[in-house]
């Protein structure tokens, strides 16, 4: 395992010249994650982040500015060549961007290349050939579990396999992009037959998305210890769920129309690169757990698989921006309840010798905490829609209603080093049709 | 609803002037399906099958001989674009090729397109976006259920939701590539913990796949009346199941690894065209069951929404080739036992506002008749790897070994019709690394 190091592009001194990069932003210069933009009226292009505006990659690399090895990876509308290349060479396309966008002498070459960001539309980061979801919340597991079998909630199979299932590539939507609400067919308890209409238990899933960067050919697993090399990195992944057309629907093949309508991503990828100096060693697993299988245990990933990022959901009703209030924070969560590393998760699903290819997304599954503040999902907070949340404006909430945008944010944050952020995912559900 | 109508293209008395295609083969004038294959040394390019022959349509195009609509969708290396033309416009092609491979005068023109199939290599028709795996043959559902439930084999939900669960699209393969054993988790019944090694009851299942045509916009539902101008076209699927994975894996989320290791497909598309004297009327549904909700009734469909399709399986072993041993067919089985039709698994699939995309496959599941020679799968023949069945060479099987060849074939049969055939869908196991 060799996992991206700590260098001077993470140095907490290093400032960029752009206005606006070195306050309170997601995008210091530290982050530079990117991300596939149209400037008003323009086609589709790879760009990076850089506090309020956005570096045009595609004009970086016609301009000779960038590795000669990347150039062909910046000229397309995707970033699924981008997340193809070695990793060498994507920590030389980010150490330059470091270099472009912090030293004063580069400034008149490269700010005629800068976007601001509120003046472009953002795109899928890539054309998505899977998608797969996980569950390695251990905390949204036995929540989950709980509402089923208070006594025994997570499954046998819960500490040995990184449990995951196939989503839906091709509704996968950048943050943003109204959600319709699902119509389909659920059965309440005591009826006799279901009926079709509407979702009334819409909810969220506040997630971490895995992009994958080289692939592997079918039949060749992935060692743990070569797994980093596969993942180009992460965003925030919200997993709208239908709870109700899941309680009919989902045996035994598991959650299908309760889940394909819709999910939302983060659009900026977060890059392995960038995550350097938040990595943390995996959480120690409790007295009695079982050790991880032999293809899933590698001590360099025991040791610094696992990221100090803080995740918040919020949510602002209709009536509350009406009346001018600030979004409501639901909940807050870490990525250290993730009971397997990102490692393991891609390890896992290759390990039958399935094939992932560059621009893979994978989901880690609803990341909560084990207290009611780090609730994931709705599911979790009112206890399977028993007891209602009360938000500033005195509304009621025991799942999603029309009007209502629910916000996901995120920052990695380790001492010595500036914070950096994901981006908001953010998305309104809008009535069924 | 409007099925593609029976024309002069199904006449059983049209003969095609190509050597070969008018005696026993699949792919008579009256079939005409659509694959993409390469010349020896070529580039990959879209053909039709016509006997032992394939015309080469972007040569076909490019001379002028086919209708200008069509012509840059038969320039691509996928048939996507030709999956996503209108109704109209696949009939029009389809009447086209029709007339160019049966009249006389055509011959001097179109022979020299034609290639030798044992010369080609057939790749997969389309990118294939996203794969769905439905669980609709209720005779297999059934048999899967007694193993589990003796005394309730079907689920609450089986009569009310076209039941499925997405797959994996990267590792779908056409006939002929060899299907490594996958090695996986698996927990014997009396062991306390999982052990990791090559599946020991590696299945084959028996499906018919579904080629999306054109597709729905997110958050637009397909109507029933309006499904069958969704469906391309039709092949078989053989969809590899790792049974002593899936039992340990597929709680509480549906089969991951033990399916997505590897799917073998059919490589020519049988059109929706091709099908039309073969439609059935859907088999009335037993005493007490419910009607399909309103969503998913529609009378046309109900009228004719079935398929005369007969499928058969047969398994070659490595000691049956030396001693020069035909295939053993394991089994038979009829499309008619899916319990929702093509165009239901469709709309179903959508109803929730699911996108759908030229390219995408669908796959009925296993197609099982009631009978023990209609099982399609070797879980249901050795009633859980309990009954051995005996191969012609004198050699037992509970499940599959390497060496072993399983081949899929199906045809449509119609009183005063020519047959038409789907082609071999056949891979062989090979030892796991």
């Amino acid at each position: 395992m060799s996992f991206p190091k700590i260098d001077e592009t993470h140095d907490a001194a290093l400032k960029s010249w752009v206005p606006g990069a070195d306050g309170h932003t997601d995008f210091p210069i530290q982050n530079l994650p990117y991300g596939i933009f149209s400037p008003s009226g323009g086609a589709p292009r790879a760009g990076v982040a850089i506090g309020n505006h956005i570096l045009d990659l595609h004009q970086a690399g016609a301009a000779g500015l960038l590795p000669c090895d990347v150039v062909p990876a910046t000229r397309q509308p995707t970033l699924n060549a981008l997340f193809s290349l070695p990793a060498a060479s994507r920590l030389a396309l980010r150490r330059t961007l470091s270099r472009l966008l912090s030293e004063e002498r580069m400034r008149a070459l490269v700010e005629p290349m800068l976007f601001p960001a509120d003046m472009c539309l953002l795109h899928l980061p890539a054309a998505i050939g899977d998608y797969t979801d996980f569950y390695v919340g251990i905390h949204h597991a036995t929540n989950i579990g709980k509402l089923f079998r208070p006594d025994n909630p997570l499954l046998p199979n819960y500490k040995y396999v990184p449990i995951g299932y196939h989503g839906r590539a091709s509704s996968i939507r950048p943050s943003g992009m109204p959600v319709v609400r699902p119509r389909g067919q659920r059965k309440l308890p005591d009826a006799d037959v279901p009926v079709v209409g509407p979702s009334t238990r819409l909810d969220y899933e506040l997630e971490l998305g895995i992009w994958i960067g080289t692939g592997n050919m079918l039949g060749a697993p992935i060692d743990i210890a070569d797994a980093t090399d596969h993942i180009a990195g992460f965003c925030l992944l919200n997993d709208w769920s239908a709870r109700d057309f899941q309680a009919w629907e989902y045996v035994p093949l598991g959650p299908f129309l309760a889940k394909n309508f819709h999910s939302t991503i983060s659009p900026w990828v977060i890059t392995s690169e960038a995550l350097a100096p938040y990595r943390l060693p995996q959480p120690g697993r409790p007295d009695g757990d079982p050790q991880p299988l032999p293809y899933l245990l590698d001590t360099a990933d025991q040791a610094g698989g696992a990221f100090a990022v803080t995740l918040k959901v919020f949510l602002s009703s209709a009536k509350m921006r009406e009346a001018g209030l600030a979004p409501h924070q639901l909940s807050h969560g870490q990525a250290t309840s993730m009971y397997w590393t990102a490692q393991q998760i891609v390890t896992h699903h290759a390990s039958n010798g399935c094939n992932l290819n560059p621009g893979d997304l994978l989901g880690t599954g609803t990341l909560s905490s084990p207290d009611p503040e780090g609730f994931g999902s709705l599911m979790e907070l009112t206890q399977g829609g028993r007891n209602a949340i009360t938000l500033p404006s005195g509304e009621e909430r025991l799942f999603l209603e029309d009007g209502d945008e629910v916000i996901l944010r995120a920052s990695a944050v380790a001492e010595g080093h500036v914070a950096i952020g994901f981006g908001d995912c953010v998305a309104r559900i809008v009535p069924a049709r």
